[in-house]
């Protein structure tokens, strides 16, 4: 893991960019000598420079985490084959179009986050070897799909959040009965581009003995400042 | 209104009976000087001295709020008459047996309601003229249609805690769209008693720019501890 810049944020954050092998990410640590670590993917592969992302893993470091994100491949700052393209081109067709999108996320969004789970592995044991950055890790992450498979596959993670405001393909849906870590389930009650009973159905789905549901009225960017505080609250409970 | 007991709890909250006309209720107050008050009323009638309202008014009376019930008329420590005694029993029934119990709800729980509005209105004026409580006023209770109905009538309540897990009356279900102030919605997602949909509807109809819904696995007594905590803090955000 190369750290290639950083700068000091105001609340005493450090924000540090890095890169490991062709993986590019960002690193935000706390003031504090001894900080858990958060992973913080932004949904199906929009960039780790997104500024509601950013935002969220700022706030997040100044509560007293370590958090991390990466750019999936394809996405971000990495460089995108012809076949990332064509995907996109025909995923924006269709959203723009209206007509039914399932079956061209389940293609593109299905591989992403296999491709994307062994890249934030690799990632979550590098950081893990940084100096004041600890376990328990939690999750906390716009991409719903990617930290339901990440929980299923890798003990270390004690807690999720997950935003029910992105496709989860098929497969995640099924292994969501094996999710038992506690989680925070975050729902806009009027997201147009995702269906409420579906959500609804994930968060009946998950195998964790504590789950819990907030939903609030609005669409897909609306969520309310104080869930961002809720969301802290709950990574409170189970990493510190 | 008159006082009739008083206990000073460990947490440096008072707690006081009392009794205005022939209405009996409970006041606690924390040691600060001045308190904002909350209305918390128990579902459907229970009474005032039940073990888990009591415990709900203590911890948020410790949190720095006047906390008031009253037992509705025929309930609680309040005289019976056969009718009400008539009712209950064949409640008990319907319950027990399985059999569709929605009718008989209807014709116990509506009047119950609609007699509670107003001395729940008297005791509201009777308390704020006590010293150290102050407006805005909260409601925060198990008897979500008490709420729904006080929180159309009465200016004054400027934040509502509601719980899903108690039957609320046609007339209140259609009123739901008349509410307006900031709510937190508490829903046991396993609640028997209490249809799951029904709760997601009544959610989705109150009129409310501010409404949040928690959701928590299991059934109607198994709210988690940490729900009372947010209600607080709901309640920090609008009255505070």
């Amino acid at each position: 893991m190369q750290f290639t810049s950083e700068q000091r944020l105001d609340d005493g954050v450090l924000e540090r960019e890095f890169t490991l092998d062709e993986i590019p990410g960002t690193l935000w640590t706390p003031g504090s000598a001894q900080a858990p670590l958060v992973l913080m993917a932004h949904n199906n592969g929009l960039p780790k420079a997104q500024p509601r992302l950013v935002a969220r893993a700022r706030y997040t470091a100044a509560r007293g985490y370590a958090v991390a994100t990466i750019d999936a491949a394809g996405c971000g700052d990495r460089p995108r084959s012809a076949a990332d393209e064509q995907a996109r081109a025909e995923l924006r067709r269709a959203l723009h179009t209206g007509e039914p999108a399932d079956e061209i996320f389940e293609s593109f969004i299905g591989p992403l986050v296999e491709n994307a789970v062994p890249e934030w592995l690799t990632t979550l044991d590098a950081l893990l070897e940084l100096p004041g950055i600890g376990g328990p890790v939690g999750y906390s992450g716009g991409w719903t799909a990617l930290g339901i498979r990440l929980a299923v596959v890798e003990p270390r993670i004690a807690a999720a959040g997950f935003f029910a405001g992105g496709y989860v393909p098929r497969a995640q849906r099924e292994e969501a009965r094996q999710v038992t870590v506690p989680l925070l389930f975050l729902l806009q009650w009027d997201d147009e581009g995702n269906p409420r009973q579906r959500a609804l159905d994930l968060f009946d789905a998950f195998g964790s003995k504590e789950k819990t549901l907030h939903a609030n009225p609005g669409g897909h960017t609306g969520t309310p400042w104080f869930e961002l505080e809720d969301g802290c609250r709950f990574l409170d409970r189970h990493l510190k």
